[in-house]
């Protein structure tokens, strides 16, 4: 795994002591890990990889330091970079650069979502902007108590664009709520974001919050890798569809996944009460 | 309605004191209510003719026996029949059969969602697997204190595929605690089904549950079945469709439904306050 | 604005204390602020104006007087109309009449919806019927603790037919307690409200609550109208769509708006510590 | 009818020797009837009309003067207008004021396609442009021999944005033509519009194609409107939706509009050989 | 498969001469082949068995008698039940019980869409009305040059409910052309048919467009049945959802249908230039 | 342009004589240009590159050789490589392993798809399988008359999975002529795909076929590339949406697209009478 794994502003690990289990950290402390574009382009190509890669069953995700697990954007890099007034002068062609832009970023955010295996995020410090949008397209977020969230992007002038508005209140299930923070801006703490369901649980600090998701991970992990990632991707296909697509779509998945020796091993293994083992996926 | 609601391991009843109230009752509680094929096609057959019934208004659903409202899938039975090793080596072939029958399965849980009277589910003790999918299809849901929850699938190495994962994220309308109940297979109590919205309210037992289910129901079945069985219809389509189809449904829904004398009969008994009688539907 | 907002059963002003916010009235409140038909078509025409008036950036909507936001539709009004027996006898013909005024009704109760400033209702009193559907076309949603809330329309008859069916499901983002409380047509009151998500927040009384709902429109109308009413754009149009198609359309749409000069507006008075101004929208 | 069918620009008449059919001619031949701005918002409201008009059940839309069906928009006036550099500096503020204007635009021949009454085109000479926005919104397009169609917007550095796009595929069910026309603006003439299935048929002149026009018109007019109605209906809703949803829709419709006499009228009318009548609608 | 077939009013065969094909007949040439309702209950139900046989890969779909493929509805019938003044007075029932029949009846069509197998109709004589909305629940329409097709319902005073409106543009693929034959119910022959795409080829007489049918069932009956069943699916489901939808589909679709020993059977069969066998489906 | 367009098995030329066109032509004569995996990520990364390269704004495909324009999947190197039967036994894990190449392979050819530029296949010879998916991917497609067509997948034991079954209908827009080719996989001729709409034009042999193509691409690359890539962009959203959406993504779309200088240069220059330039893009 060694070279291939190795992406500037990232640490990804196969801990030996958490089979199938891979941890993806932000690495840019010394700037609260705010995203530069290099950053989302490594992350799509890390959870691409991870996505194929038979040793890793669950996915923890997290953000080096004790301050932020990202506060979103560099806005500095950004306004010098993409935001900046440039020479164009069409508004159209300006306009093409800028959609194609958005497209490839929110690409990169996608392929965490499109990730076959789980994604768990552990959410601590401050938790802004793009940290929302990323957050989303993970499977469950957990949180330490002092994580500061907010859906900051009006206060820059401009509507989330990379994920956040299609995709958290499909998370949450509520509308006003996600309303009012986007709108407004204002930050919100762990109670709250518990209260609304955008995290399934809040722990006392940083470290509790990473070792609960790998706790969780090691959970995912030791069940039956075809049942896991079947269900991850009918849970997001069931989000987009009507329920009636949702079976069918179902039932055309599970007409081959159902021809796995995992049922049987997992049965047996149910019988004599002890742990199954699964074939690689 | 003697002859044709006798099925076997279900017990029907329109109870002479609840008006316009039926009572359907899951009857193996020496196996845990756990489902076998007849099974699940008589549900279907009962609940399409009670859709029909024009003595029926509302419906309630329970299992028979104190330990269990249905442990589910009858894996035992299950694994000597569908999911067991079969003589046909093709894999193509048997995805055929395969999905044929999840597709049969399917069916006979959105019968239950199909029917046009409301259904209200009183769940108790183990309620798990096959149990979660049944109760994602009725339109609400009520439990007693012991109930135990659980989408189990994972655990025998499948994913659910009769209708936990397409419909329980658009009850409960938060995909966080979805994924997480659904890729750990961990069982879950009443006060977290309560917290989450998977149920409307927690009773002290079975019993306790089953009145108030009938209480709810009986108040539903005194208002015009006109009204009550068109909000049950646009609520389905709405789920599955924009915000500007459920508009364009609802008006030409309620072109015919509005000339109902049910409307006339719920005003003048409104202003006599008396209670209003309906004519059958 | 003198001429043009002034509707009858409606009070519409721009107070001189909260900049860019417009406060809209229902004012009849002798009858509760029940609705007959010439005022939901005076209402559309205000939101359709308020729109486009670049005077305001967010909208707060109230009811006049203590009792009342409103009760909803006014019945007798309505049963000497619409709902009259009427003489036409061809019950095809009859329901083309109900189904064309069906679909105005709609049409005004959606212009809040499409109007391109967000929205936020301070509730109190009698909220019912017309009022619930009302009140989920806006975007957030305050209350009083005296808020009597109610989908009362089974009571007189009808399925409800003129938005709640279709928004309030996705408002809230749970079908049970909607199923629940639309099949019963019980009243509920602030707390469970508050509970289900259906209101942001509850406060002391009538005017607590539409204090902080100006509160709140201060704070919008004081952020980039650009990034605001691409805000509510976006996440109107994500309800509807998959989570695909919203990345697609909000790239297109940023396209446009991040060439706004209100970037650079907000970072550079972020950067100087002092309040942006915006160029009128 | 006398006043409210004067609009300028435009001739409505209710020819006596066609009963039931009304006629809707472009009345601005001296300038090859170009469409300004308030062409289109009155024939928006012409349209509105007539389809609530129960004296009107069928509708001959066709261009006065030899020369044009209407070249398309007026671009010299769109130039001093809309596509004018105007004095908004900030492009996201220009997008929003292009953004509105085209919707309203949109909307203005949106108002031909909701029109309840089917609506039969004739057209002539160039029909250009809006010329085939607008055709694409009605039922039937018959053609003069003479006629000369193009999609021309690419000819003056846009994109067609009122309708031609999104509904010319669907008209003629083949993309490649689309994609061939819509791309290079190439005129194309009545042949090749009646090989494609653009038109119905093409006839010798205008007139003769106004006059089989009126003949398809009087014919429809002289059916059921109740059944002539939900048809023009079901077939635009079936166009946006699956077949499963197409067929549900309908069956919700019919259930109204088979409790129409009008089926026992014109069975007996088939029975007695003579010509039904049937109520107004 | 003798008793199982003998359904009333229809002949089914599986003629020796043609391996793997079924045939199927209306056969009520007395009336013309007029339905009545036990006809398309039977007609389901033999559908239904056909799809699951796996002595059939396809079927051919013809009318006994030479004057007619079926005239459709038997009116004179369903004026007496369905369409009948019944002793219902209330508008809303009378719909509910409409409603519940027309869905009954769409799904019997609906059953051939379903067939898993593909069905090749013949058609010949009159074929109006139900005819049309069979016809276009098969795959392949064949006609003899004598064939009356007509989308008749108008001249009854209904709008048709049973398929035609939502099926037939997506058949032919054009608007213009399918709004004018359901709008005047105008009759037309086999060379417009063919010319429109509603049918692929034209014969001189029933015999020979009987026989052209079974040329093209024994072709397809010579396929892989894995191939040719999933190619009828993957059609099928993208007639309904966008081109990535499809993609989707299809590749869960195939992941499982690949790995069928059909595909080393054909690429075998080819090198040897020999026919080759596939095991049964 | 050296260097990047330099892929094995493909030339990419810009001609100097075709200003703003490029010339992709698939370039494996030897094997009548069979395609093996290298092959389409080849031709994926070739349309990725010129979908951004301002020096193209249309694009003709052809294929080197004069017997094809390709045969399609190279099966011998298929059968040896994804199709072979592997060591991989557990059928769902193989499906998992399908499914994932299946998807790769079908973004290959969506690339063409999404490909800014508009692309101009000229087909002759054998055009088969794969030709057959790659070319629904273009927006234009011409012929020459030897070419020889089929939809042969079913012929190898498959149903066609990387997007002939999703798209070729909606090019067509006929449902009975594309279920006969690929459920049969019977070849077919210039003139029949010309009659049915799969090809726009004919010529008389492959080098008046490419020379047709390019005097296409000629007059398309000469008109304002803002409008051209709008457009394409357009049709293709419009394709997979209902008309409203469709309306409503081009309103959009637009708002920053008409901000062109385009528009004032094309009106100038049509009123002087000489060609336009445009800005690159």
């Amino acid at each position: 795994m060694a070279d291939n794994y190795s992406f500037e502003y990232f640490t990804v690990r196969l801990p030996t002591d958490h089979q199938y289990v891979a941890h993806v950290e932000i690495n840019r402390p010394e700037r609260l890990n705010a995203f530069i574009e290099v950053m989302w382009e490594n992350m799509a190509q890390i959870f691409n990889k991870l996505s194929l890669d038979p040793r890793v069953r669950a996915i923890v995700l997290s953000g080096a330091g004790e301050k932020a697990f990202t506060t979103g954007l560099d806005v500095k890099a950004a306004s010098e970079g993409l935001l900046s007034s440039d020479t164009k002068t069409d508004p159209a062609r300006k306009a093409a650069v800028l959609r194609r832009h958005i497209t490839a970023f929110q690409d990169c955010i996608t392929a965490v979502e499109r990730c076959e295996k789980p994604v768990i995020v552990a959410l601590h410090g401050f938790s802004l902007g793009l940290g929302i949008d990323l957050s989303t397209a993970t499977d469950i977020r957990l949180c330490a108590r002092d994580t500061r969230f907010g859906v900051k992007e009006v206060d820059i002038g401009i509507a989330a664009d990379i994920g956040t508005l299609s995709r958290l209140p499909k998370v949450v299930g509520n509308y006003g709520w996600v309303k009012e923070v986007a709108l407004t801006a204002r930050e919100f703490g762990a109670e709250e974001a518990l209260r609304v369901g955008f995290v399934n649980a809040v722990y006392d600090n940083r470290d509790a919050t990473i070792a609960a998701a790998f706790k969780l991970a090691d959970l995912i992990a030791s069940k039956s890798p075809v049942a896991v990632q079947g269900t991850k991707e009918i849970l997001n296909f069931s989000r987009d569809h009507s329920v009636q697509d949702g079976l069918r779509y179902t039932s055309v998945w599970n007409s081959a996944a159902l021809q796995t020796q995992d049922v049987s091993a997992a049965l047996l293994s149910g019988l004599q009460k002890r742990t199954p083992t699964f074939e690689k996926l």
